[in-house]
């Protein structure tokens, strides 16, 4: 069997492509291990209109379900090789199975960069978080710790600080280097503290997040108070995919893609927070979006080659 | 009160935005009379990711609850006028009610496109309609007509199949772009009828609309009777706000918008279907994207200004 499209990814915008790509009577297979993608994480997604407190796993359910029931195929399985055979991409998986398909959407996401200091797993969805913008709102009026010095992490501090009671900023270095707009609330917003030159080395509490303990002592003490702590030290898109297909990516890796989403090799999109699209704004909503455009852009170019 | 942002209309597009705003504590009112705008006409809406098989007015419901939910004030009023006064907008509504606000989104989606066919006005509500999701249900067990050959034309011959006697669709074309698992329904269904390379040139009938006048005659005759007729041939943005406000529109007057769903206008963006962004491909998928990523940039553009 040749599929019309393989999605690679099985976070929302794989699903969201499959949804439409389905409704266009386009055959397709969702490959992927995890349901929902980067979003299995999230404990609670309040910024999705329609689905206000969902649990990020029990919307990536929703999602898969609608994808099958409108007619995708989900194989829980990762991709490791792809080649192209005349006008076919010929993937190949980790449990030994081949498929071919005429199109590929690339929705691989991204991985966020860890601190690598322990308690980090223990304490992911109990006080730690890789998203301000995602989980921000759990912390109004308590105390909060930001890590990371760059962009994301000060402007996450910033938002922060119109919610929380009280907002650490740690940072290893000793001078931040996001956008000055940013680094200037950060002095003058007075409930954020920031801690340079320091790193964290480890979490405590039970069964919630309640310390941070810090590499270096800071006002006397070996840690600092925290009811929740953002990791903001960046994450990266996978390359893998790009590089075995020659699909081009900007310096930070994320695929260019064009309006359509469709990349530099004919036969390829891509989708979601992979991709240089939506402004850079990696969100449920965004990522949606670009795997509906996806679906909507191969429905064309498929149509154009059939008849 | 100054609200940070003021968001036209009430669709998809203004509720994400508004729901991203309150998670930045931005406040917000929404400006619009219809819940959920175009989509309240959408019988059954099954690709947008986590609601499947919803009505638009269901989805327009639950998007405006999470809003309001959120802090949202939700003003069921038309902007009349817009004046820029300093570093603030000025809104009139047609309540007379006034409003400031920091920056604004139009949110302004389109309007349905008319036949310019003599009788269009007269028969309007008297068996002429725009909407079958609307009105369908007037015309149990009798004949109707749907002009139109793209999606919504095709979306909604089929629903009507399901409720009235008989279904003919009349199109200048030959063939239909509607999305195939409903241009393939119009084929399975028995009693549509389609009348391709026609258009309607009157209509006829007293009070209410009895007849047809076709531009060539069909099966011998130069009309077809029908109890009602669903105008189903696309959408135009509404052009006012833009020309008010200075706002760059492109050809077909949809709002240019750069990635962060910017306007040429400082402190004015703009999202959902009246804008050029996503492909062109107007979706609520796409819309609430559009909503978000504009927030997310007002956020920023607040961030610089305050303080």
């Amino acid at each position: 069997m040749t599929y019309d499209i393989a999605i690679i990814g099985s976070g929302p915008a794989a699903y969201s492509a499959s949804i439409y790509a389905s409704r266009y009577k386009l055959s397709n297979v969702i490959l992927g291990k995890i349901i929902g993608g980067t979003i299995s994480e999230a404990h609670k997604i309040c910024n999705y209109p329609g689905l206000p407190d969902i649990s990020g796993v029990e919307m990536g359910m929703k999602f898969e379900k609608q994808a099958k029931d409108l007619g995708a195929e989900a194989k829980y399985e990762s991709v490791i090789d792809i080649k192209k055979e005349e006008n076919l991409f010929h993937l190949f998986t980790d449990s030994q199975n081949e498929y071919f398909a005429k199109t590929l959407i690339l929705a691989t996401g991204t991985e966020r960069n860890k601190l690598m200091v322990p308690g980090e797993d223990k304490y992911l969805g109990k006080g730690l978080s890789y998203c301000a913008t995602c989980d921000a709102m759990f912390y109004k009026d308590k105390t909060v710790a930001v890590v990371g010095g760059k962009n994301a992490a000060v402007m996450s501090a910033c938002m922060l600080s119109d919610i929380a009671k009280k907002v650490y900023v740690i940072y290893r270095g000793t001078e931040f280097s996001g956008e000055p707009v940013w680094v200037d609330q950060l002095n003058v917003r007075p409930n954020i503290e920031v801690i340079f030159g320091t790193l964290p080395i480890g979490f405590e509490g039970e069964p919630r997040l309640e310390r941070i303990k810090l590499s270096k002592p800071y006002n006397g003490q070996d840690s600092v108070p925290a009811d929740g702590v953002f990791i903001e030290i960046g994450s990266e898109p996978n390359a893998k995919m790009p590089e075995l297909l020659g699909v081009e990516v900007d310096e930070k890796k994320y695929i260019r893609v064009d309006q359509s989403q469709a990349t530099n090799i004919p036969g390829i999109w891509a989708a979601g927070d992979c991709t240089t699209a939506s402004n850079g704004f990696r969100q449920v909503v965004t990522a949606v979006a670009e795997g509906g455009i996806a679906a909507n852009a191969i429905f064309k170019y498929l149509s154009g080659v059939k008849n």
